[in-house]
């Protein structure tokens, strides 16, 4: 990658609504380049949070969003073939550990368990990173710091975290935010007024309550404001909430009738 | 790929038979630039909606057909060799990206799960994808939306798009159209009259009665448009229907003989 | 592959003896470039019959026999290094649909499930081929034809084609000829006199009896050719039938006398 | 592999003893070009019959010890880098039917079931290779003959020939061979006079009567002409056929026991 | 890997503090160059140890974090493309033994079990690693000695050492300290008052009799110097415990609840 | 490999204690050039055995330590990219067969059962190695021999030798020495008094007697050895023998508890 960070830059702040002491305890811990991971369902804002932080410590931000096919490679580096041989090219982690930013390993628990093996040497006191191809041991930029991010809920017996990796971490907990929270962020996001995003946050409650009982997933704050800004275009409400909080994330008729009817009640 | 997209542009326009609000909806998810998934079964015209929508929408439209063995590099990019050592190719997605065309994955479930995560950060308020072996952080071209088609018939345990994916885009439901839009549909398309497009849609209408009693999918449209072509050319309708309608999709004894005697109903 | 389609022509008459519509069929069939699927047991005559077809309708054919190991670029091309860098070389399926051939797929079913979603937009009303690694939208030639076989007795839950591939295909059911044609069809590729021929397919009749019954499949037509040819060059009948008919397709002891002694009611 | 096959040869006659009217059957399936299936018992002297065979046809033989890890390249070809670019080389089969040898594919079921398709265009009556990735089209040479070797006791429901695959060949059965004639081999071959001959075929007798009651597979023929060539070097019969009859083949102490006694009751 | 091992030398004394003959022990099997397994719980100081070890001996070490993707080249080295061709990279185990350094292999267990295997030539009298790809048998430096690491309570019937890797080991048992030596350790590294420091050794000693009873790992002396680094730095004692010692290891609320009350029964 | 086997000759006489008439049966072998299997638990020896062989025999010595990911290229050579192209470089099976040398498969039943076959052709009367991608039909020299090891408490129904793999070996057996000739060779090998070293045996001893009671195997001689030397470096015995041999091979603690007082009736 390239050593020029500026364009993983947060140049403008990222709207950020905190729910409790976690800019504070995020501060503490990057202060002592503590690795940490952010533990929440999906779509409750851990990607805007990490971002916001990454604005507020002025720090440049490299997100990796992780998957099953990932190797240590795609984290590390590898050669480039080149007009004059092989030339070595610093992959996220090593440009993040290189020059001084924060990495953030999106979903990590995606990858496959053994990879997440290779960011152990960045996470305790040694702060290392060997590049055995290239045969360096890179040492981490003062500013460097690891997150990862993590949805308990997700995790199985195949993937989860290896006990060696997760003691590396401090945590922190997400979760949807409150009501009126959540509806000042979608009346914020998408320029519906108040009322609408009231309506919008009491339809996802009564669907967060639904998880478990034939719902993977409750409706996220990300999904109420894709509602909000198709109501927003013009769209009429029902149908908006339609497309966006029910036909997503079932198929099942009862449960569509079930989603369904709690549109209707509030719109 | 080449950064020219002319080969891309649907120049005629696609012939399609709007059954609900799907056109406006779609229009509306398009001027935020919401990511869609079109949900329903297959040969039911979700390919040619979207055809449809680039055409009306004036824009180039990128299709993927998705597979198990598709990589991430797959749709992203990869260096190729060259005289003069590695050069960047774009990949589908990231030609998309880049210069603003609709790109649609056709049957994105068959893609390896993990594989999907590289579309994550196009699909949030970041619309960027990062080329992590270029070293380049891909700004989204502001005219550049996200489609895939979804079958939900179709997934098993094994094989679903996970709920963090899911919850990334708005959803539109598709399905047969009523009797008299799909016989209009096959008359237009093949030239057989109205009479025979009725008689075809009937035969059709009986066989997706038998789906999950001994027929994994019902007869498609699209089948019922192969059968009236083969007629259109003078074949015998009892024939045609054996070759288009019958033995391509059941080789269970019962079951030809129940559709064969819903073709002898009709012709 | 190269240009020049010359040695996929198909010069000399392959012998094709009819057993019902299927010449016309296929014409019609061709006539429109419908996608044909050609569904039969082993060595019952589907290659014979396209390569009869290829030679009617003046097309080159080109055939490829999948396995699974067959990978999207084995049937779409690949870029291959060259003393100035790499050089695009289509694959078959490219090839036949760059320069209008019939493009045979011979045991579809061997290839993996997903490879076959690869001809999915050559099989619907776009007949376009994404070369995704050229960056090239290939379309197809206006006499290209796809053409696939497929054994129903032989796929399993975990090998059998997708509902969305079946539904773009037209079918023709093959099956072993009647006793006379199939008789008349021996002695013609083996030169033995007609009595024999009829012994030979006697004896295959009651082999096709014990398919299930411990048999896999049956005596195939291509079988008794080689029973007689074996026959034609002085070796004794019993000895001939031994050789092509039994000793190949089982190992049980049982089987193997109920088989010779079949061979020898007849010899 | 290069165009010159004298290495390929069989400049020696290979000794071999026929026991029936093997000879005569596989010279009348060369006379028409057959494909062949060797069918029996490891080291029971397949591979010594069609070397003998090779030589009396005066053919040249390539042999192919197949294996899981066999790709089609590994039959077919490959191209590789030069100072120039690539280069095409024929791969084993290719060469084999291109310059007219007899190709012998030892203990074909180790290969990957379907790495065995791209035998099958060489094996009805178009006699082709196609090198799809070299784009050519090989017509097998008039000599050319394919011939595949097949243990019937090995073959688990994971690792068997395919139907459509068997159909294609003729098959010799072959088995160790009677007492006097094992016993002219084993003396021929050690140069150990007949007496001894005569009580190690009496020992291997024994032992494949415990062939499927504790023992996999019985004492071969060619273990027999081990133990014979020990005891030409001057090493005690017992010791002798200790190290090369009894050790290999079993670690269970009763199996041992039985054998070493039915050893010591011959010797 | 490159020559100078300078990188790889540890400059300054690593703070470790025995718990028994463990450095004497050690020292005796390096002066006969014995193989060493470092047995203990993640978290617990093997690595400290080791470095500390190789701080005292004054020798380089060179430290692999093991896992199911390294191959064997990971460890032994590759060619690598170059202007002149290709040109040899020993890996970090050709490294430490051509230069005379500690190989360090954390987690070996990770590794496929017989990638293992390319040590063993290393662990006996013959003190070798032959680089087949090389075509070199080195010998090694006499300064060096194989470690690696080993978490008893990890392995399952699937990752475990084989026998034949574990005899060519010494092994060294590592546990977490006694109480007043674990306290020391954590005020000396966090700079937080002993007090503080026996209160989190406390709650530590409570969780660790929770494992196996819905904790799969204690917490570990690392975890301690996490909660203390942010208590330095002025969090407030249960609210750095909880994002260093609870959040990481559970997401059961009844666990959180056990072990929030142990950090409220001393802070 | 380098043509060159020098690096490959064993200069000195390893110590070797023959049991029995092993060194005898191997020379008679080794005149034949019989292909040899030993058999027997780790650490007994084989390795050693083989080397003494190597010594007497005056053949260079080439040992593979064999493992899963091991593929036929690394033992039969492959094409190395050079400034000209590409070059090829024989692997080490290739380099024995050419050269002359004795080739040791040490723990050939971890390879992939089926690389094993790439052998056959080495292992019966032709003495060939096809070299198929380089197109060359290699010749062994008179002097080749191919020696392999096998531990037959080790197989499992997934990794043992195929019959017509071991069908073509002579067999020796090797066990743990007698008591007399174990504590010869352990007081030889590491300088203790034969006192001390009858003690260690006696240990071990014991030991066995638990193998398949708790123990997977036995302590091996090569454990004695390190026992052994550890005290001749001045450590205590019990201290020694619990480095050696207890830590390393269980972590139950009742067997920890069962050898270490078998340690101490003796120390």
């Amino acid at each position: 990658m390239s050593d020029n960070l500026d364009a993983y830059r947060v140049s403008k702040e990222p709207y950020y609504r905190p729910v409790a002491d976690e800019v504070e305890l995020y501060e503490a811990a990057y202060s002592v380049r503590m690795p940490m991971m952010l533990k929440g369902p999906t779509g409750c804002g851990k990607t805007r949070f990490v971002e916001h932080m990454a604005w507020k410590l002025k720090k440049p931000l490299i997100t990796v969003a992780c998957n099953e096919d990932m190797t240590a490679s795609d984290l590390v580096g590898r050669f480039l073939l080149d007009a004059n041989g092989t030339r070595w090219q610093d992959g996220p982690l090593a440009t993040a550990a290189r020059h001084g930013a924060i990495c953030y390993l999106d979903e990590v628990v995606e990858a496959r368990q053994d990879t997440t093996v290779v960011i152990h040497p960045l996470t305790d006191n040694r702060r290392v990173l060997p590049l055995e191809k290239k045969g360096e041991l890179l040492r981490a930029h003062p500013d460097f710091q690891i997150v990862i991010s993590y949805n308990p809920g997700y995790q199985s017996l195949m993937k989860d975290l290896k006990q060696s990796t997760k003691q590396r971490f401090g945590a922190l907990d997400f979760n949807y935010p409150e009501h009126a929270v959540e509806a000042e962020i979608v009346a914020h996001e998408t320029g519906v007024d108040i009322e609408v995003a009231n309506k919008l946050v009491s339809i996802a409650e009564r669907a967060r309550n639904l998880k478990g009982h034939g719902l993977d997933e409750g409706i996220s704050t990300r999904m109420l404001i894709y509602a909000g800004s198709l109501i927003a275009t013009g769209v009429a409400a029902q149908a908006a909430c339609r497309v966006t909080l029910v036909r997503p994330i079932t198929d099942d008729p009862d449960m569509r009738d079930a989603l369904d009817s709690a549109v209707a009640t509030f719109f």
